[in-house]
C-alpha cells in the first residue's frame, strides 16, 4: 500500500527531498560562516599543526565546538558526500581543550546543549521516519540522532577522565600536557566515530601527533578505553530503539565476519590491483582537491560569505538530484532466486534496511541497483557494497556511474564551508572500484567461494592508503570496522602497495591540506639540502636584539614595536665587565610585564629578589596563554611617560638556560634537535672555547649509583660511535 | 586397541616421557652453557638495551642466534614452564642485525641450516607421532615442526625484505638504520609468534625501541605485513599436513569467535576484579622472579656450568614429574551429555587435541579434567581454557592445583640458562584464574550466554597486563590471536585496571630484568631530583681529558691508557692563540687509526689535505662499530719506538660539531635532549657570551619560501612559550 503512494508521488517526493537537504545544508553553511569559520573542513590538519607546534586562529574556541557540531549535522544530514568521522576528531580535540583550560562549566553546558539537541534530534528522527517510510527510507536523517548522540558520549568519555585526573589538573597549564590532553581528544574522535578504540589511539599517535612518548601512549589508551566502555554501554542501553538507529549495526558497524572464509594465492594479483587503483585514485583526489581548493581560495570566496552559503546551496541541489535522478533512469533488474538461508530478502521490506532496493520498479519481483548505493544513507550504501552472498547484485555499469559521479561529488563538495570529513566518501570511492574488482575476479575464476564484498573491503582500504598515506592505525581501523582477522595480511598488503604508489605522486591529504592553510608543519625528517648548511645560514641575515639585564620600559617598547620577533636573548656583564647571555626572555611574558606594572622599579640596578619575586607578584596563570587567541598586542598596552621612565629587572622571568647550538653544527643536526624536542627558539653561539665536562649515559642514570654492587657491568658496554 | 596398550604402560609411559624430555632440556642447556651463553633468558630486556644505546656483549652474533634457535627447540620441546615468543623476538633481532651488517652469505648459511632443521624436525615430529600415540599424545614434540618452520619463514621475510631494499644496504653501517632494523626484526618474531602482524608493530614500538619516528612505523609495518603474508601463505601451503602440526589452526591461534555473543553490565564487576587478580599476580611474578634470579646468580650460577646444567635438569624433572604425576592422583569425572552441534567428543578421541582428555581413567565415558590442561601442550591447554560452549568441564579445584603448580613452575624455571619466553606461561595463568573466576560467575549469575572462555581470556590479557606492563600491542595482540573484537572495550579495560595496579608495586618484568643485568635503560622520563641539578654536577669530578689537533702518538697512547672515556674532547687555537673546541674525536677511531698506522706523519703540523685524507686512505667501513663485539682493544696495537715519535692529525676524524649545553643548564633539560637524540656524548661548556643568531621555526622552513605569496600567515601564529 505505501508502495503505491511512493509509485504516485515520486516527483513530489524529489522536490521534498531536495528541499530538506537544502535546508539542512542551508543551516550547516549559515552556522560556519556567520557564527564559527574555524569550524570548516574536516579540522585534522589544524589539529595535527597545533601538535606542531602552530596555532591556527579559533581552531580551539568553544564557538567553533559549537558550530561544528551543528555544522556537521546539517552538512551530514544534508546528503552531502562528506563523513561526520573528521568533525568528530576536531570536536574532541576542542573538548579536550576545553577541559584542559579548566572551563569545566563550559564543559558541562556544552554537555547540556548536547542532550538537549539528542532530544530534539530523537524526536526529528521519529518525525523523519515517517516521513521516510513514504520516501522508501532514502534520507540521511537518522544522521542526526547517531552524530550528537556520539558526541554526547564524547563530553561522557571526557568528563570521566577529568574526575579521575584531578592531580593532571593542576599540570594543565604546561603546553605539553595540553597537547597531550588534545591528542587524547583525537584519539576519542576516531574511538567514537569508528566504534574503534584501538584505531583511535593509532590514529592519534600516527597521524596527529609530532612528539610521542610512552607516557601519551598510556594517557591516549586510557581516553580511549574509556570512550570504547561509554559508548559499549551506551549502545546496550539504546538497544531497544530508544535512542533512533544509535543502537543499530552493533559495536562493528560494518560487519564481514559471515563474508569469504579463505583466499586463495592466485587472488593475491588482483587485490595488488586494488592497491595500485588505490595508490593512483587517492593522489589523483589529493592533486585535485589542492587545485580546486586554491581556485576556490583565489576567486571564489574572497567574494564574502554570500557566495560561500550560494556555493553550498548549489551542491547541496547538485547532489540531491543526482542521487535521486541518476536511479531512476536506470532499468530495474530483476530479482535473484531468494536464498533463505542467507536472510536476504529482495526487494527488501519498506522501512528496512538492507540490500535490493525497490526504487521506481515497474513490477514487485524488481530492484534498483544503483539506487541501493545511491540513493541511500551512507552508511547503509557501504553495508551493501560489503556485504556477502550478494554475488551479481550489481551491474557493473551502476558501479562505474555511481564510482565517476560520487569521486566527482567529493572532490567538488570538499572545500565548501561546511564541516567536512574525508574517511566515509573514502570508503564509498574505495568499496566501489575493489567491488568492480571483485566482480571481473568472480567471472574470471569462477569459483564460488570468493565473495565480492570482500574485494570492496579492500577497495576501501586501498583508497583511504592512497589519500591518507597511514598505515598501521589505517589497519586497525579496517580490522575493527569490519570485524574479519583473517583478511589482515591482505589488509597489510594493499595499503603497503597503495601508500608506495600514492607516495609516488604527492603528499599526504592531511600534509597537502595544511600547507595550503599556510601551516607550517615541520616533518620529520630533514631536507636533504640543509645537511651542507650550517647553523648560522639558517639564522638569516636579520641582527639580533638583545636586552640587557635591567632595562628601561621605553627601551622595550621601541624595541617590541621595532620588530616582530617572539624571544630575545638577554645579555648581562660579569663582574670583570664580559659579557655573559643570561638566558632568553619572550615576547609574550614582556607584554604581560608592561601591561601589569608590578615589577617597574626607580634604580637601573638588579633587584635583589631574583627568582621568588615572580612567585609573589604574578601567579604563573597569567603567563600561561591563553588556547587559540592573539593574546596582548602590544597596542593593548597604555603606559604613562613616569612609566616610561622606570626599569624593569628582566632576571625573574627568564629562561635561563635554552638550547644553544655551535655556529657551524650542520642544519641536520639543528633542526633534529629542533624538531625532537618541540623548540621554538635556539641560540646559535660561537664556539667554545674550553670544555667544562663531558655527560654520557652513566652520568644520567643518578638512581643506580647506590646498587652500583649488583650491577654487572663487565658484560655490557655503552655503545659508542 | 591403542587405549588398552596405554592403560597397561602408565609407568612405562612415565619414564619414557621424563627421559625425553630431560633429554631435550639437557641438549638446550648444553648448546647454552658451551656454545651461546648470551642466548640464555626471553632476550627482550637485551634488545631493549641495544636499541636504548647500550650493548650486551654477544647478543646479536651469528653464535646466539644458532644457539637461540636450537635451544628453545630443545627448552619448549622439554615441556617447561616457558614460551617461544620472547626467543623468537631475539631471534627477529640477531637475523635483521645480521642482514644488516651485509653477512650475506651468513644469512643464506643459516637459512639453509634452517631448512634442513626443518626437514629434520618434520622426520622427527613424524617419528614422534607414533610415540605421541602411544603416550595419547602428550608429548610437546609438535614443537619441534613449529618453532624452526617458524624461523625459516622469518629468514624468508627477512631476506625478502633484504632484496627489496638494496638501496638501503648503502646505509646499514649507520648507527641508526642497524637499530631500525634490530626493530623490524622484533616486529617480525612477535608477527611470526603470534601470526599477529598489527601486535608485532606496536610491539616493536611500544615495548622495544627507545626512539620512534614516523619513518620507523613504515619499515616496520612494511616488514610486518611481508611477515603475515609469507606466513599465510605458508600456512596455505602447509594444510595438507605436510609440516607436522603448522598449518593447523588457521591464522588466528587460539579462535574464540564462537564464543560469548555479548556481555552484560553486571558483568564487568567481575572482569575488574580479573584485572585487579591480574596485576597482583604479575608484580607478584615479577617480584619473586626479581628475587629468584638476583639469589641464583649470587650463589648457584657463579659455581659454573655444571650447576646451571645439573638445576635445568633438575627442573626439567620437576617439571614432567608434576605435568605427569598430578593427573594421575585426580579422579576422572564422567562425561556431560553430548551436545552433537557443538562439535566436541568426549572422551576425545586418541590422537586428536581438543577437550576432554582420558587419562588414567578407569571406564570410557570420563576424562580427567587435570590432565586436560596439564598434561598436554601448552598450546593445546590454552585452547582449552579459552574454549567455548565447555562449561563446568573443569572442577574449581582442578583449576587452583594448576594455577598453584604452574606459577611456581613458572618462576621457578624463569632464569635457569635455557632460552624463555614469558607469553606463552604469562597466558597459561592467567587463562586459569580468568576461568576461575569465569565458574562463579556462572554459577552466581545463573545465564547461559556466559561462557568461562570468555573470563579466560580476560585473565590471560590481566596476567600479561600486570606483569608487562604493556598496553596497545598487548590489546592488539590479544584480539589477534583470539579473534573477537567485540570484546575489545573489556580487553581493554582490564588492561587499564591490571597495569595499573602492577604499577603501584613495581616496573615491568623487562625493565626488572634489564636492570638486574647491569642494563643501564635511559627511561624516558628524567628523575625528580634532576629539576635542581645542573649540567655541570652531572660531569662528575673528573677531569676532561682533551687533545690538540696534532698529537703525539705515544701522547694518544698513554692517554687511553690512563683512563676509560670513550670520548674526547680536540681544542685547537686560533690564530690569536685562542682555545676552540673544533670537535670530538671517539677512543675507538683512535683504536683504529693507532692500528692501521697510515696516517701517521712526521711533522707535528696540520696536514693539508684535511677532508680529503680520509676518504683516501680509510674505508669508512673501518670505522663502523662491528655489532656486539668489543672491538680492537688497547692491548691489541704494538707500536715501534718510531711510531710513537710520530704525529696524527685528529681534524679528519672528528665530530664536527657534537651537540652542547651550557653548565648551568638545568639536568632535566640535559636529560631530554639526551634520551630523545639518542646521544652518547655531550660537551658541557661555559655561558657563551655572545648570540649569534636565533633559530626559530621558520628558519627551519627552507623549501616554503618560494611559494610563500600563497601562505595565509597572517591566519596562523606559530606558538611562542
Amino acid at each position: 500500500m505505501t508502495f503505491d503512494i511512493i509509485q504516485k508521488s515520486y516527483i513530489a517526493g524529489f522536490f521534498v527531498y531536495v528541499l530538506i537537504n537544502l535546508a539542512l545544508v542551508y543551516s550547516s553553511v549559515y552556522i560556519i560562516t556567520q557564527f564559527a569559520p574555524a569550524a570548516a573542513g574536516s579540522g585534522i590538519p589544524e589539529i595535527k599543526g597545533y601538535l606542531n607546534g602552530v596555532d591556527t586562529h579559533g581552531i580551539l574556541l568553544f564557538r567553533t565546538l559549537i558550530g561544528k557540531i551543528f555544522g556537521s549535522i546539517g552538512s551530514v544530514g544534508g546528503g552531502l558526500a562528506l563523513g561526520k568521522e573528521g568533525p568528530l576528531v576536531h570536536t574532541g580535540a576542542c573538548i579536550a581543550s576545553l577541559l584542559g583550560q579548566g572551563h569545566l562549566a563550559v564543559a558541562i553546558f556544552a554537555a547540556k546543549v548536547a542532550k538537549i539537541v539528542v532530544g530534539v534530534a530523537i524526536f526529528a528522527a521519529k518525525i523523519a521516519k515517517n516521513w521516510q517510510s513514504e520516501l522508501a527510507n532514502h534520507t540521511d536523517c537518522r544522521f542526526i540522532a547517531s552524530v550528537p548522540l556520539k558526541l554526547c558520549l564524547l563530553f561522557l568519555g571526557g568528563s570521566t577522565k577529568y574526575h579521575l585526573n584531578s592531580r593532571w589538573f593542576q599540570v594543565f597549564k604546561s603546553d605539553r600536557d595540553r597537547r597531550d590532553l588534545v591528542t587524547c581528544g583525537c584519539a576519542a574522535g576516531v574511538a567514537a566515530a569508528f566504534r574503534a578504540p584501538v584505531g583511535g589511539v593509532l590514529f592519534a599517535l600516527e597521524e596527529v601527533t609530532s612528539w610521542w612518548r610512552s607516557q601519551l601512549m598510556w594517557r591516549v589508551f586510557f581516553t580511549s578505553a574509556v570512550v570504547a566502555v561509554v559508548v559499549r554501554a551506551a549502545m546496550g542501553w539504546c538497544k531497544s530503539g530508544k535512542c533512533g538507529h544509535f543502537g543499530s549495526g552493533g559495536f562493528i558497524i560494518w560487519d564481514i565476519s559471515d563474508g569469504q572464509e579463505d583466499y586463495s594465492f592466485a587472488e593475491l594479483f588482483p587485490m595488488a590491483i586494488i592497491g595500485v587503483i588505490g595508490g593512483l585514485l587517492g593522489a589523483l583526489f589529493n592533486q585535485l582537491t589542492l587545485y580546486i581548493t586554491t581556485w576556490r581560495r583565489n576567486h571564489l570566496h574572497k567574494k564574502g560569505n554570500r557566495v560561500k552559503i550560494i556555493e553550498a546551496c548549489l551542491v547541496s541541489i547538485l547532489t540531491s538530484s543526482i542521487s535521486f535522478g541518476l536511479p531512476l533512469l536506470k532499468k530495474c533488474s530483476p530479482c535473484p532466486d531468494s536464498d533463505p538461508a542467507s536472510g536476504i530478502e529482495c526487494p527488501r521490506p519498506p522501512g528496512m534496511y538492507g540490500n535490493y532496493v525497490n526504487f521506481f520498479c515497474s513490477k514487485d519481483k524488481e530492484y534498483n541497483d544503483l539506487a541501493t548505493i545511491f540513493f541511500n544513507t551512507q552508511d547503509d550504501a557501504i553495508r551493501n557494497l560489503f556485504s556477502a552472498k550478494t554475488i551479481n547484485e550489481y551491474s557493473s555499469q551502476s558501479l562505474l556511474t555511481f564510482l565517476v559521479m560520487f569521486y566527482a561529488l567529493a572532490v567538488v563538495t570538499f572545500g565548501t564551508a561546511v564541516p567536512a570529513g574525508q574517511f566515509v566518501p573514502g570508503i564509498m570511492i574505495g568499496s566501489t572500484y575493489g567491488r568492480l574488482v571483485g566482480m571481473f575476479v568472480v567471472k574470471y575464476y569462477r569459483k564460488l567461494n570468493i565473495e565480492e564484498g570482500t574485494y570492496a573491503l579492500l577497495g576501501a582500504a586501498s583508497f583511504l592508503g592512497g589519500s591518507m598515506r597511514m598505515t598501521v592505525s589505517l589497519c586497525v581501523i579496517m580490522v575493527e570496522i569490519s570485524n574479519n582477522l583473517k583478511f589482515l595480511p591482505l589488509i597489510m598488503l594493499v595499503l603497503l602497495i597503495s601508500k608506495a604508489v600514492g607516495d609516488a605522486f604527492n603528499e599526504g591529504i592531511y600534509e597537502e591540506q595544511a600547507q595550503l592553510r599556510g601551516i607550517p608543519l615541520l616533518e620529520s625528517r630533514p631536507k636533504y639540502e640543509m645537511r651542507n648548511m650550517t647553523a648560522k645560514e639558517a639564522c638569516g641575515s636579520g641582527r639580533v636584539v638583545s636586552f640587557p639585564r635591567v632595562v628601561k620600559v621605553s627601551d622595550v617598547l621601541s624595541i617590541l614595536r621595532s620588530n616582530k620577533h617572539n624571544g630575545f636573548p638577554v645579555i648581562d656583564h660579569t663582574r670583570s665587565g664580559e659579557p655573559l647571555v643570561i638566558g632568553l626572555v619572550l615576547r609574550s611574558h614582556l607584554l604581560v610585564i608592561l601591561q601589569s606594572k608590578v615589577d617597574f622599579q626607580h634604580s637601573p640596578l638588579p633587584s635583589d629578589s631574583r627568582g621568588g619575586g615572580r612567585s609573589i607578584r604574578h601567579d604563573s596563570s597569567e603567563f600561561a596563554k591563553p588556547v587559540s587567541s592573539k593574546g596582548i598586542r602590544i597596542d593593548d598596552i597604555h603606559l604613562s611617560s613616569d612609566d616610561l621612565e622606570m626599569y624593569i629587572d628582566l632576571a625573574p622571568f627568564l629562561n635561563p638556560s635554552p638550547y644553544i647550538v655551535p655556529e657551524d653544527m650542520s642544519l641536520t643536526k639543528v633542526y633534529n634537535l629542533f624538531r625532537q624536542l618541540g623548540l621554538r627558539h635556539l641560540f646559535v653561539v660561537p664556539r667554545p672555547s674550553r670544555v667544562l665536562g663531558l655527560i654520557t649515559r652513566k652520568d644520567l642514570l643518578i638512581e643506580d649509583k647506590e646498587n652500583v654492587n649488583t650491577l654487572e657491568l663487565q658484560s655490557t658496554s655503552v655503545r659508542i660511535g
